[in-house]
């Protein structure tokens, strides 16, 4: 039997913790736990609904400090078994929230500025989050073969997750990816595909394999599992509210590839509120794009609802989404909360990532410079407030995107080895 | 005025917590704290001697535990002021001990395998514990430079901490160097200089410049603020045991460069079990190096007590360091503690990187082959017994040494978009 694509309204019996049920942002209606991702009645992208715990806040603060050092800290708020974490997973977050003070005096900011720098990750990119939650559902339903399309850091993540996790993983990617790339998605044994097209080829192929009988069993993090897989970056609200004292902050800058990490950040900052680990009180949600792939940042600026696909072309690729499927929600997200979407170019892009790397020793991928980039130029344009708590997201390392500041990055000067030869270079300071 | 190479025998100031002085390891004389490394009687070797906090050990577990989630929950027993954590450092440590129950399969483990993964640190290695202990010693004695010899992971972590902790640097790399460690090394925005020359150039001009004029308040972190930095290495064995629960491990698998972080590693187990916060039980270190570079393990195997200098030729750069100068107390510590040194070749460095990334997840780079490799060949040799609990370390990450893993690491098909081309491939599992 193919895996479905669409809902049955059954009930499943599989214990993803406080998941309830999966439900249409669309129209509302309601599924089992199971591995779909498209409303049967409208087509709608489906999302977990949760039965969220009762206890009183303080009570819960203590119970998620009392938790590992990781994501699973939040396990009683996330679509996962409450034993999650005596389960072989990489076991991602709880990464640094850097103050970002040198970086705050050279943008102006006097309200608090802070790094959440997910390079600390396993595989040094946000996508371990998604990845994590992903496995469990995978665990839960009972898949063997992990899979996903990719170009780059997500094929790392589910590579590392699946070898961990007792997993077969056949990972898809464009067969002219960079070297590094390719070496990095291949080291943890699973099956690597190189697909001769482009990313949508890949793409396209992917969705073909899911509703074939070769597909049975797979669980693509990014489709069949992406309902579960999204929530993972829900951790990166919890983890910013908790690590500034169970506040919220008032600016968030978050990146946008498909959109969907922004709306999740969103939701978690939501679920705080509602279950009063956080105060209740406003918070303004921006999202940054490379110029270069800029169709939410260009609706955003045009006052339109709806996103006119883009064909990227950046530095930035993992970012490169050209029509990114929850780009109305962000939208209405960034409108809602008073917060805005801009872009950078890719000049912009690799300053921002020599900014961020001079004034606070943080080396960020391309994803970094737009989101750190896109923060300056909202504050010179007056609609980031600097004199409010400011938190910027870094969710990859710079070591997968040094290709971006090679070309302008190199030795101040090369001398022979002699203290004359070091006194005329001038550098001696 | 020059900066000091030897010492004088005065007492210092400055406020470096528990540090009390300096003592010569040979001789044992003591010195006040400063910017040297070298007795002033006999040239040993100087290092940190402390007035070690004493608190009952249940209350120094619970005023430790309670700190923060990086090495300065340490801070009583470190060569830093009480109020570390406010100052600003890169705040490396506090990385996953992963429990290897994969990895221990293959290799016939039956008493428990970690893997302590300093991949997580902020530059991705554990020279930034090292580094940051550093810091702390440059701010307290006034320098306003930090510089370093190195051949990569030192670069970028000295680069990182200085940025961020508000020094100038200049860092002296060989100028024949890959590019993107060259990028790494100079991304953070400091001085980088190439030297005509290898290493050992690089290291005698960096020796020339702490004696001139030119280098004054230069704090070179592996020459002047050695006895400081080394003690950051003192902090994985502190995680180790905190992290097995207040437990030293069995056995533990170190590399050897210079060989310091084995000797610190020895010398933080013995500070645990003299503040009483674990049981003073017998416990093994081994040491781990490349065919390629192997002085320590060649005099240990004919049972030298001195260590004979060789010409480096391995992939693991990080360790090639063909006279370390802390060899000779590398075999007394491997003997004391009934270890061993042992080494494997190129090829058996990359078989280990891939069988950890397939077991664990986990991307170690060439020094983490070294030490998963000889792991094993010193289970097959029976000097490692696979019933007790085993700690290997990985002290860095598999992105900053790629080339090892490229020419054997690559997609298992490249095929068209189709999926009779898929089913053709034989990946379908």
């Amino acid at each position: 039997m193919a895996v479905q694509t669409v809902a049955s309204n059954t009930t499943s019996p599989v214990d993803l913790g406080p998941a309830a049920a999966l439900s249409c942002r669309e129209c509302g209606e309601r599924f089992g736990l199971g591995p779909i991702f498209a409303c049967a009645s409208c087509f709608g992208p489906l999302e977990v609904a949760y039965d969220l715990p009762g206890d009183d806040p303080e009570a819960l603060k203590k119970r998620i400090e009392a938790g590992p050092n990781n994501i699973w800290r939040y396990a009683p708020l996330l679509p996962v078994p409450a034993d999650v974490a005596d389960k072989p997973n990489i076991n991602p977050g709880f990464t640094k929230l850097v103050k970002a003070d040198n970086l705050a005096r050279e943008l102006g900011v006097t309200g608090g500025l802070f790094i959440k720098d997910d390079s600390g990750n396993p595989t040094h990119s946000f996508k371990d989050r998604v990845v994590a939650i992903a496995v469990e559902a995978a665990r839960a339903f009972g898949f063997t073969t992990l899979s996903c399309s990719s170009t780059g850091n997500l094929a790392g993540a589910v590579g590392a997750a699946a070898a961990r996790a007792g997993f077969r993983s056949c990972v898809f990617i464009p067969h002219d990816l960079e070297q590094g790339k390719v070496v990095m998605a291949a080291v943890y044994g699973g099956e690597l595909v190189g697909i001769e097209g482009n990313y949508d080829d890949v793409n396209r192929f992917c969705s073909e394999l899911i509703g074939d009988p070769l597909g049975e069993g797979w669980g693509f993090v990014n489709v069949n599992l992406r309902p579960y897989y999204g929530e993972g970056s829900k951790t990166l609200a919890y983890e910013i509210c908790e690590q500034l004292g169970w506040r919220l902050p008032d600016q968030i800058v978050v990146p946008i590839a498909s959109g969907s990490q922004l709306t999740k950040i969103d939701k978690g900052l939501q679920e705080l509120i509602k279950l009063g680990l956080v105060e209740d009180k406003p918070y303004k949600i921006f999202g940054a794009q490379a110029e270069g792939c800029s169709p939410v940042s260009t609706a955003f600026k045009a006052g339109h609802e709806v996103v006119r696909p883009q064909k990227p072309n950046t530095i930035a690729k993992s970012l490169a989404i050209g029509n990114p499927a929850d780009g109305p929600y962000v939208l209405d997200i960034a409108r809602r909360t008073g917060g805005a979407v801009d872009d950078v170019n890719d000049e912009q892009i690799v300053d921002a990532i020599k900014l961020l790397a001079r004034t606070e020793g943080i080396f960020a991928e391309t994803a970094g410079g737009v989101t750190v980039g896109v923060t300056k130029k909202l504050i010179e344009q007056g609609l980031l407030d600097p004199a409010l708590t400011t938190v910027v997201l870094n969710t990859g390392d710079g070591l997968k995107t040094l290709d971006a500041v090679a070309p302008t990055t190199g030795p101040s000067a090369t001398i022979r080895p002699s203290l004359e030869a070091f006194r005329d270079a001038g550098l001696a300071g």
